[in-house]
C-alpha cells in the first residue's frame, strides 16, 4: 500500500476501505507517511468529504493511534457529554452532577480553551485546589466511589487526532464536517463511555454558522458512534447569543452553582435540562423523555445535584466549600455596568465578540501558552427578547484592569437593539437517528 | 502575508493575486514554507483549477526562482519547441537544425527521458562523445556561432519547479493542467527564447489521454507564452501510435538522419515540416504555411539541415562522421523479427506498451539512475492504417539480452490487428489563440 495511491483514490472521490484509512492513519502517526501527503489528503477530504462509514473508521483509525480508556472496571452505564464550543458554555458543570446524581456513571475527560470559547477544565480550576491530573486508576476508582470525575485529556488519547488538527490549522483544512466529525468522535470513544449527548452549537458565536452543516456534522457523529456501539444523541442549539449570562471562569461556576439551586437564567437550565435528560433517558433508568426531566428537576430541588458537584470538588482536592458559599470566590478589582442608551427589545448578542471582550478582559486565551485570570468577565443583564430601557444595565463587566473602553465598545456593538420583539429559540433540533 | 490564508482563497476558489503567488513559492525554494501547506495548495488548485492569469503568474515565480538564461547576447530571433512527451519522439534532431540552418537561431535545452518516454538528451548521447554540458556563455557562443545549441538543463533553472513537481508526484496532484502548464511554461520561458512551439501529446501514449484536456492545456501554455510576449504555437499530435518507426536512441537518431536525408517515415517527417515551418514563420522569414513549408523541404533536399546536425554534433564535441554514414552506430548483439500470425489492416498500435517494451529492453530508465543502452530498442515495420498477410513482419526487435520472449509479448499485444481499415491522422490541431 501507498499513501500517494490512497490520497489518489480520494481524490477521485472513491470510498477508502478500512484498510487504507489504517495504513494512513498508523503510517501518519508513527512518522512513515509525511505530513505533505496528510494535508494534501485532507484536502481531498475538504473536496469530495467522506461517507459515514469512513468517518468512522477513521475516527476509530486516530482512537487506537494511543491509549484507550478501558472503563469496563467501571460498574453500571457510563455517560459522557460534548460540546463543539461556545460562548458562556457551563452546561457540564451542571448535567454531570446532576446525572451522576441519579446513579448513572459521569467518567468525563475535558479539554481547556482557546479563543472566544472557554473550557471547564478552566472554569473548575477557579476553585482553589481543584486538581485535574489524575491516574487512570484513580479516575476509574473515584467513579466508583463518587459516580463522577471530571479531569483534563491525557496526553496520549487519539495522538493522531491531535497531530492531525494542527497539521489541519495550517492548510486550510479545519472546516471539513467529516474531519471535524472524526476528530470529536474518536476523543469521544477513547473516553470509553456508553451513552453519549453531544451539543452542536449553531451560530455566529460557534465553529458551525448555519443550522444546514450543523446539522450535518450532528448526523455524522451520531451515525459513528452508532456504528461503534454507542447510544447517541446531539442536540442542536443556538449559539446566536452567549448560552446563560455569565461569560468568564468564576463567574461561569457561580451561574452553575446558582443553576444547581434552582436559580439559573432560563435559557442555560433548559439545555442543562434537556441534555441531562437525554442521557438519563439512553441510560435506560426512564422510558420516556417527560419522566427524565422530571427526575432533573427533583434532583435541583433536593440539590442532590448541587452536593454532587461539591463530592467532586472535595474528591479532586478542591474547596467544596465555595459550592455551598459562592460569595468566597475571588472577586475583580473593578465592576463597571454598561447601561443603555436606546429602548426596545435585544434582537441579537453576538456571542463571538462577547467571547472576545471576555477574552482580552483575560478569561480566555488568545494563544495556547497565556495564563488565564479566572475572575473577569460578562455578565449579561439583558438577553435575546429583553426589553431595554434608556438607562437599562444591560451588561457587568468584572475586571482587573482599570481601563476598559475598548471591551465597553465591543459590548455596546455586540447588542442589537431595536423595535422588533423576537422570541428566542435555544433548542433547534434533537437528533438520535443519522 | 500567510501561506494558510493563501491557501484557503484557493480552496475557497477565489484568484490569487501576483504577490501571494510569489510570496507562495519565494517561500517555498527559500523553505520558509512547508511542504505540508504547499501539497495541501496543489490539492486546491486540482480541485479548483487557475485562471490564465494565475497560472502565468505561477510560470513567472517558478522561472525567476533560478537562473534567467540571458540570450540578449545572441543576435536575431531565437526559437525553442517542446515536447510534452512521447514514444519515438525525436523530433527536435530534425526540426532543429533544419530550422537552424535557415538562419534562425535554435537555442535548447532538454531533458533526459523518464518512464517509456525518450529524452532528447539520451538519443544524442548515442552519438560518441557528444558533450551535453556546455557553459552559459559557451552555449551562447555556440549559437551565435553556427547557429544551433542543444545541452542539458542547469540545475538551477527553475528550482521551484523542480522541488514542486517532486513533491505533487507523491501527493496526487501531478494531473492538474494548471500546474503542468506553469511547469512547462517556467523552463520554456526561463530558457529565453521569442518563439516557441509546443508539441501536445494526445492518447495511450501520452500524459493527455484525451483531446479535450489536451487543447486545455495546449491553450493555456500559448496564453502564458503570449502573457510574457512570445510568439507561441502549440500543435496537438496524436500519440495512440509511436511517432515514426524506430523507438531506441541511436534507432532513434539514425531515424532522424534518414529523414533529413528525405528518406524519414511518413508520419514523422510531416510532423517535423509542420513544427519547422510554424517555427519559420513566426520567426518572420515567410509571411504564409505554405512558403515555411518549402523552406523546410528544400533545406532536407539540399542537406543543409543534416550538415547543421553534423555541425552541432562537432561543435560539442561529438563524432560527426556518424551522421553522414549512421552505419558506425554501434548495434545491439541481437535482431529479432516479430512477424503477425493474422491478416488485416493495423487499427491500433499501444504506444504506451511499446515505450515499456522499449523499456524493458535497456531503452529507458524506470527509476532515474537507470543506465541507458543506446543500441536497443524496437523498429516497427507496420504503422496504423498498413495492411498486414500472415507471416509480415510487424516489427523488429533490437537486444542485448537473448531471451525476448516477454518483450515478443507485449509488442504484439500492443498490436491491433482487424478488418477495418482506418486512416491515422497525426497532427490534430493547431492553436495559436487562447
Amino acid at each position: 500500500m501507498r499513501a500517494v495511491d490512497i490520497i489518489m483514490k480520494k481524490r477521485d472521490n472513491l470510498e477508502l476501505s478500512k484498510e487504507e484509512i489504517d495504513f494512513l492513519i498508523d503510517g501518519y502517526t508513527k512518522g512513515n507517511i509525511e505530513d505533505y501527503q496528510m494535508s494534501a489528503f485532507t484536502m481531498a477530504v475538504y473536496f469530495n468529504g467522506m461517507t459515514d462509514l469512513e468517518s468512522t473508521y477513521l475516527a476509530l483509525a486516530m482512537l487506537n493511534s494511543g491509549d484507550v480508556l478501558d472503563l469496563s472496571k467501571i460498574k453500571g452505564i457510563k455517560v459522557d457529554k460534548h460540546s463543539t464550543g461556545g460562548v458562556g458554555d457551563k452546561t457540564s458543570l451542571v448535567v454531570a452532577p446532576v446525572v451522576a446524581s441519579l446513579g448513572i456513571k459521569f467518567a468525563k475527560m475535558s479539554g481547556r480553551g482557546l479563543g472566544h470559547t472557554g473550557g471547564t477544565l478552566d472554569k473548575l480550576e477557579s476553585i482553589p485546589g481543584y486538581n485535574i491530573s489524575l491516574k487512570e486508576e484513580e479516575f476509574i476508582e473515584q467513579v466508583n466511589d463518587i459516580g463522577i470525575a471530571l479531569i483534563g485529556q491525557t496526553q496520549d488519547l487519539a495522538p493522531a487526532d491531535k497531530k492531525l488538527y494542527a497539521l489541519r490549522d495550517v492548510t486550510a483544512t479545519v472546516e471539513s464536517i467529516p474531519l471535524i466529525a472524526s476528530s470529536i468522535m474518536s476523543k469521544k470513544l477513547a473516553s470509553g463511555a456508553d451513552v453519549i449527548c453531544l451539543d452542536v452549537k449553531v451560530g455566529s458565536g460557534a465553529f458551525m454558522k448555519n443550522v444546514k452543516d450543523a446539522t450535518k456534522l450532528a448526523k455524522l457523529m451520531v451515525q459513528i458512534g452508532k456504528n461503534c456501539n454507542k447510544k447517541m444523541t446531539a442536540v442542536l442549539t443556538n449559539m446566536d447569543e452567549p448560552l446563560g449570562n455569565a461569560v468568564g471562569n468564576a463567574l461561569e461556576v457561580i451561574e452553575a452553582i446558582n443553576t444547581l439551586n434552582g436559580n439559573g437564567p432560563k435559557d442555560f437550565t433548559l439545555l442543562c435540562e434537556r441534555i441531562a435528560s437525554e442521557l438519563i433517558l439512553d441510560s435506560g433508568l426512564v422510558d420516556n423523555l417527560e419522566d427524565a426531566k422530571r427526575l432533573f428537576n427533583q434532583q435541583i430541588e433536593n440539590r442532590k445535584g448541587l452536593k454532587t458537584l461539591a463530592k467532586l470538588v472535595h474528591a479532586q482536592n478542591g474547596d467544596e466549600s465555595y459550592i455551598f458559599n459562592p460569595s468566597l470566590f475571588k472577586k475583580a478589582k473593578y465592576v463597571y455596568e454598561i447601561k443603555s442608551n436606546v429602548k426596545g427589545y435585544v434582537n441579537h448578542i453576538n456571542a463571538l465578540e462577547i467571547g472576545n471582550a471576555a477574552m482580552m478582559l483575560g478569561a480566555g486565551r488568545a494563544k495556547l501558552s497565556d495564563k488565564i485570570d479566572h475572575t473577569v468577565g460578562i455578565v449579561l443583564a439583558k438577553k435575546v427578547g429583553d426589553k431595554v430601557n434608556v438607562g437599562d444595565v444591560i451588561a457587568t463587566i468584572h475586571s482587573n484592569i482599570e481601563n476598559v473602553d475598548n471591551v465597553i465598545d465591543m459590548i455596546i456593538k455586540a447588542y442589537l437593539i431595536n423595535d422588533i420583539e423576537v422570541k428566542p429559540s435555544l433548542i433547534l433540533d434533537v437528533i438520535k437517528e443519522n
